[in-house]
């Protein structure tokens, strides 16, 4: 452990100088290491797909499943929609140096705020090779440096990527100590780099579940953390039916993977004898399981599909597949409470008409993102008009839902006198 | 320790049941809970001296110094300093429900911002009744319920304390449970407290460096946090020297004990030998040791005042008494080196007159609080126009300086469709 604490030092070191330089930088000197990087990325499209393709092998070799192999391929296509994030990114203003909320007090001081940058983020990852680029170019417009652990089997494609933002800042005139990479699989590398509070000033982990609580759990610096995606919709007693169908059939199939699909269905009892049979036939159409509480289940099959009793666990989990539990509830407050205590605080969404159950439940439901009259699978960033997300936060404080370019900012007080003492 | 997890679970389970209510409490109802408890504290000021003397004489028996002594002594003064507070806190403005930044995206949602309580604050501090008043009225101003942990020879007086903002809580037809009291000494209470993220969602110890420190290590909660206070002025060379001098004295002498005051006066080497000599008497005339550096000893031991050397642990010192770290730099760029490296990121300040060198110094350091041409002393809450404070942060995430009401918000998004799914 000792040459693990050893190296992160080494490398901690280098980014906390950089962080210095990169606070400084202009916005134009941080727009052209973007712009050098999208070269990069063009000009070097045939080693990076080479190493990806070593990767690939290794991880075939290890016996590794399609889903993971699929998550750590790059395309041609992957590769494009890569450089169309640093076009993004390239696209949001530059948050730095902003002062706002300059005040004169009694005393004749001027107090404001300025934006700047968090100094050094931590990025700690899967097997996900475009995570290298989608963290460091928001760190880095967002005027940090940011150290990189990434999944030991994206090790070599991982590698060319991290060179080529050190060229592209370089060429910027822009530290190339900025991106640090953890060049190797060193569990304990990742032990102390978590505990290194005086080099790390956020940590933001992605990946699953059991990886980001395992952090959690021995991190000595701030994280900014996703846990559970357990989002709920409700139909409400005075829903539209029709909407209530079209929006809960995207929150559930758009697509079964993210963390904003809707995991369970709460139907208010006034409405559930109309509205679930025809949910039913659109989950059956779509082979999504239905995991019910009694009602809901006896309602369900007596349309002519198939349900199963949920267990009290089925109210916790999250299943990222084509499986739905569904509850009928007898009033606003218990879908509330229900949510409150079985969600995750992630996203959830009431269908009604009614604009006093809508702002019931939005002011009380305890979640990053409540939404009314739409589907869960809104909560992100592009679509919150963010621009990128360097990924969602189910924590309260400092970021909460989607965190783009401003959650890796801080803001420090500026403060402006004429020769002023205290009295 | 099992016991002292029961204790806990039990004491956070209702505090966490008491937040969901006061979250959606109305501004009237929070106001009126405040009135009471200004009432309280007037009908019951013979009860809670009388608590206070209790306290006093176990603290005289355990042979506690007269500083910790004075800290946990009320007096009718300070009881009506305590009601003030309660009465200018009454006066900020509501902050839970404030919706902003409300945008429309392409897809046809409308998207924004709701400002919401962080839900329960826990507070861990030292024999300092004042504290219980001062926290608990900015809590549950701001929605939020609180869990007390106050130095064990203040229990009695904060079990008085406590039971005054209870009874006015229940008169205001909010729950009583938004606020729990650990009404016990047993430290394992506090272990328990600190790694409990179900009840916690914030952490805010004040105290002693060591406390925070000990607390920082052992923490499984967020924590808004002040560890040192090594806060430094940094005469330029085109400073105005009169105004050097009058702001550097009021920086260092004003107080001596508070956090912002100045530790460290850093002076370029141009400015140095007029400036110094001056700066030596005022600082002799009130009892403040000098430990400078070689240059800046020779300069205040040719101007007849006595001087010593500086060891290197006194760049990185938070003295709180009458003593000054002096040193002589060659440049700006030194200077902000130098308060980077030895500072505690808390507040320093710059003197001079010319705008290219402030404008370096206030984005170049980082620190909660850059100042230009003031003393390091107005880094405080009310002097920033918050209002009430709960605390300076040195922290990064989430809320940096003087932390008031706003710091004990969060805000989630709040979506509005029409029907909308994502495709």
């Amino acid at each position: 452990m000792s040459d693990a604490r050893d190296y992160i030092d080494r490398l901690g070191r280098a980014a906390r100088a950089a962080s210095r330089l990169m606070a400084k930088a202009s916005p134009d000197a941080k727009a052209q290491c973007l712009t050098h990087l999208r070269a990069h990325l063009k000009a070097n499209e045939a080693a990076i797909l080479e190493a990806n393709r070593q990767d690939l092998e290794g991880a075939k070799a290890k016996g590794l499943d399609e889903a993971f192999l699929d998550r750590l391929a790059l395309t041609p296509a992957r590769l494009a929609a890569m450089m169309e994030g640093v076009t993004q990114v390239l696209g949001l203003p530059d948050p730095i140096g902003e002062i706002s909320n300059m005040t004169r007090q009694p005393s004749g001081i001027r107090v404001g705020h300025m934006r700047v940058p968090l100094g050094v983020v931590a990025m700690i990852y899967e097997a996900r090779p475009n995570v290298t680029i989608d963290a460091a170019i928001l760190a880095l417009k967002a005027g940090n440096a940011i150290i990189l652990r990434g999944g030991s089997e994206a090790l070599t494609t991982n590698r060319v990527l991290a060179n080529c933002i050190k060229a592209a800042l370089s060429e910027a005139g822009l530290p190339k100590d900025a991106v640090q990479f953890i060049d190797s699989p060193d569990r304990d590398l990742v032990g102390a780099l978590i505990t290194a509070p005086e080099w790390v000033d956020v940590l933001i982990p992605r990946g699953g579940k059991s990886l980001v609580a395992r952090l959690a759990k021995d991190a000595r610096v701030p994280m900014i953390k996703h846990l559970d995606g357990i989002c709920h919709t409700y139909v409400d007693k005075d829903a539209d039916l029709k909407m209530a169908l079209t929006v809960t059939e995207n929150a559930k199939t758009q697509r079964y993977a993210p963390c904003n699909a809707t995991e369970t269905l709460l139907v208010h009892k006034k409405v559930a004898f109309k509205f679930l049979p025809d949910m039913a036939r659109l989950f059956y159409d779509k082979g999504v399981e239905m995991r019910c509480d009694e009602l809901s289940r006896r309602i369900v099959e007596q349309s002519g599909y198939s349900a199963v009793d949920a267990t009290p666990e089925d109210w916790d989990t999250e299943y990222n597949a084509p499986i739905i539990s569904i509850k009928v509830v007898e009033s606003l407050a218990e879908a509330i409470d229900f949510i409150n205590t079985h969600g995750s605080h992630h996203t959830d969404a009431i269908i009604t008409e009614n604009v006093h159950a809508a702002e019931q439940f939005l002011v009380e439901v305890d979640s990053s993102s409540v939404m009314h009259n739409t589907s869960t699978r809104f909560a992100d960033g592009f679509e919150y008009g963010l621009g990128a997300e360097i990924g969602i936060s189910t924590d309260k404080l400092h970021a909460r839902g989607p965190v783009g370019l401003l959650g890796l900012t801080s803001q420090k007080f500026v403060v402006l006198g004429q020769g002023q003492g205290r009295h």
